[in-house]
């Protein structure tokens, strides 16, 4: 795809080299993010985050990978303006507030919203969750986490094996992820959940037919025996009729250290599209997993960082700029990652 | 009036030369607001924006328009602050707030509470809509805008004619717009109204001495034949005491294409305040003139960025500035505007 | 202490000579606040504002102390996130959210959560508030009002006399201060409260173990006679059982222009950590104070910004940097401060 001036709606408008140029630039981020060098490239640009629905991490990773490459940020967050309520269709609210910025990064709780909002916008706009269908950028730091992590363990995304832990009906990450694993037809999932929360069938289906090999289980130990990456999620209890249906299903599925060393292959890596649900009946990743090597979802989540500086980079044309715009960092950094 | 380090209160404290030179400088502001180039004329300068109310479009409009100068922004949305309920004086609230910023831009519920917090501030505050008392962005920016639309059409303020229409009861920006219009003496103005909903008399009166032609009317139709300008508004149902009473107006006035195309000369200018009401019960700009070029609605909201940055470039006395410290764009803007 | 990369969590954690070395620094701010010169010695550096309970005054602060350093803030307000109600650790919060900034200021309703945040964030904490603990930040900005108003007056914090005045049981501020004030053995303290409200045994204690001369009065104008300092506090309404309960103390202790003519000594400095309560019923600092230019209490709240930028130069180690990055102001500033 032409990424200039294009908004980020879908995980679907992705080809596969689209998504290897997007990890390439990622992986450019890198010393930006680290503080090792800074940017100015974006300097005088404005990105309009305007979360609707509240969402603090996705929110301010979106924030900080704007500042990062030395442009500003105005924000909205929820429904504060009565706008809507008085009457306002989306259309005008983008035709205006599209007036405001460079590019807009947007949530809002209805599904298919940013998708309406980016017709009438002036400028670019990246979908950053429309209700339960679409968060692109999650998947895309997912994938880019899953091959950064095997390629330092010497594996290859188009031989990966990959288990998906949990609420597979409820989550959106695991959904989304899905989708983006079809551009790579050679990889292994399996799907472990409990019978009523099982992976909708339309997206296993399009997993097998795009020739990924997809097993369905509702055993934990053995399906993580031979994989490289366990993805664990927690139950998406405000999904539930109630908390008692959710409670149901919480704890079924727990990965803790023991477990690991008894039945996962050395260095398998651990996921999380974060928050973990640490309380008593959850802890669906114990935290005797803290200091685990593998646990990889601190660095999934900065990785959202620089996932997101390549799509801003990408969006505005600026990818071969970043460099010319650099210096070093003069504050105390050590012990910054 | 003298500008460097003066308040922006009021519409009535500007001279015919005085908003003259607000629209010359906003003109200037053109190129920066269009991203053909940024200025980082503020870089280090920071702006309170204090919405003790909410409002997004003006607030990010006011936001936006200081960080296409190069300055930063410190919010504060609503009455997050406990400290007026513990008893604070705005007295001390001014003098402790307008410490943390070089400029304000305030908008409160209470009538004559943003001149109260003037008086105390140590830096220019910015009425950014005190109840239903003042607005002067708003006036200058929907001035600038008649300015800007009838000039390209071979027209001048000096011989307008404009029709205001709907809800001229409450609506606060047709009050200041008049108010601003007294300066210019030739102005023919139609108000347009139920007959519950009239212009207020005094504000009548005050044209009328000042040498303007004022008619009022409650048919649309004739009224809109022979002006410049088709000024529209909402009903404003929040002033209601319930939504069955203001169902009773809204509706009433209608603009549509072929309303339009009947009865309005040629290339007549429609503008609207935003937000305009979409929903079926009241359109009274229908969507079927979104693409009428003369519908120069969203132009209007993005004048409102252009005047305010003049204001601030004014107040701040860098208005000489701004090119000098200016320099060309580096990202993708295809399509901006 | 090591300044470069510590957390600041607490008053008990400085010497004396670290404070020292925080109020030299704090003094080389001035310019900067002031609007003399500008620096971007931060220029690229992003700070995390969480203010998990809100308070406009300190976050204001701390954000516009960032910005006069040439860095970017981004801002969380309020619980708009649901990670915690989702079963979130504070654990995974502060490693998630400690990856998307520099340096955190973080103020949240509990006591030791900051602390506790502290621990597990990859980048230095500054506490803003947990609770009714700690405000190391604001103890720190009234010891340097009071040092800066009495040098100016030809006394020393050694030989400091201080009266401290209202609720003295509730008062986070006061305490903090007198836990500061134990690295100067030579002041003399004088306790000013109803019998209810009196200041913490252990804390009175701490400081007779210092060396610290203290009195405890329940009468104002004796007390106030022979001070170099009266700061005055507001009853602590929000920790009282009920409103009648709090009216039964408030208004006990209130100094205006003519008790303090009465029964001060000249030049005696009035401060107050605001805000102060202007109700009828209260005004323990009235407002014919005004124009009594030792009144210090706005040039305290000044203080503040001074204090932050100095705690944020020393945490990110440049404070020696300022000035290389530092140049003139050019947009209006006059009446300024």
């Amino acid at each position: 795809m032409q990424f200039a001036g294009s908004h980020i709606l879908s995980v679907q408008q992705f080809q596969r080299d689209d998504v290897e140029r997007i990890f390439a630039v990622a992986d450019d981020m890198r010393p930006y993010a680290q503080r090792r060098r800074i940017t100015r490239v974006l300097e005088g640009a404005i990105l309009g985050s305007m979360f609707f629905e509240p969402s603090t991490r996705t929110r301010v990773s979106f924030g900080s990978a704007f500042n990062l490459l030395g442009g500003e940020v105005r924000e909205t967050t929820g429904f504060e303006s009565t706008a809507i309520a008085k009457g306002e269709s989306l259309y005008d609210t983008a035709r205006v507030l599209s007036g405001y910025s460079d590019v807009i990064a947007m949530r809002h709780p209805a599904e298919g919203s940013v998708g309406e909002f980016a017709v009438a916008s002036r400028v670019p706009v990246i979908n950053g969750g429309d209700g339960s269908n679409e968060h692109p950028s999650q998947a895309l730091l997912d994938l880019y986490t899953i091959n950064s992590e095997i390629a330092g363990r010497g594996g290859s995304i188009d031989k990966l094996r990959i288990a998906m832990v949990g609420d597979l009906r409820h989550g959106r990450t695991v959904h989304s992820l899905c989708k983006l694993l079809c551009l790579f037809p050679n990889v292994q999932v399996v799907l472990v959940s409990p019978l009523e929360l099982r992976m909708p069938g339309e997206i296993v289906e399009d997993m097998r037919k795009s020739g990924l090999q997809v097993m369905e289980s509702d055993v934990l130990e053995a399906s993580i025996a031979h994989v490289d990456i366990v993805y664990s999620t927690r139950i998406q209890e405000e999904r539930f009729s109630s908390q008692e249906e959710a409670d149901l299903y919480r704890g079924r599925f727990r990965l803790n250290q023991s477990i690991y060393t008894s039945h996962c292959e050395p260095n398998t890596v651990i996921m999380h599209p974060l928050p973990r649900d640490s309380r008593d009946n959850a802890r669906e990743l114990d935290d005797d997993l803290n200091d685990n090597p593998n646990l990889a979802i601190f660095r999934q989540a900065d990785n959202g960082v620089l996932v997101r500086m390549a799509l801003f980079a990408l969006i505005l044309d600026v990818a071969e700029q970043v460099d010319r715009h650099a210096r070093d960092v003069s504050w105390y950094t050590a012990g910054r990652f």
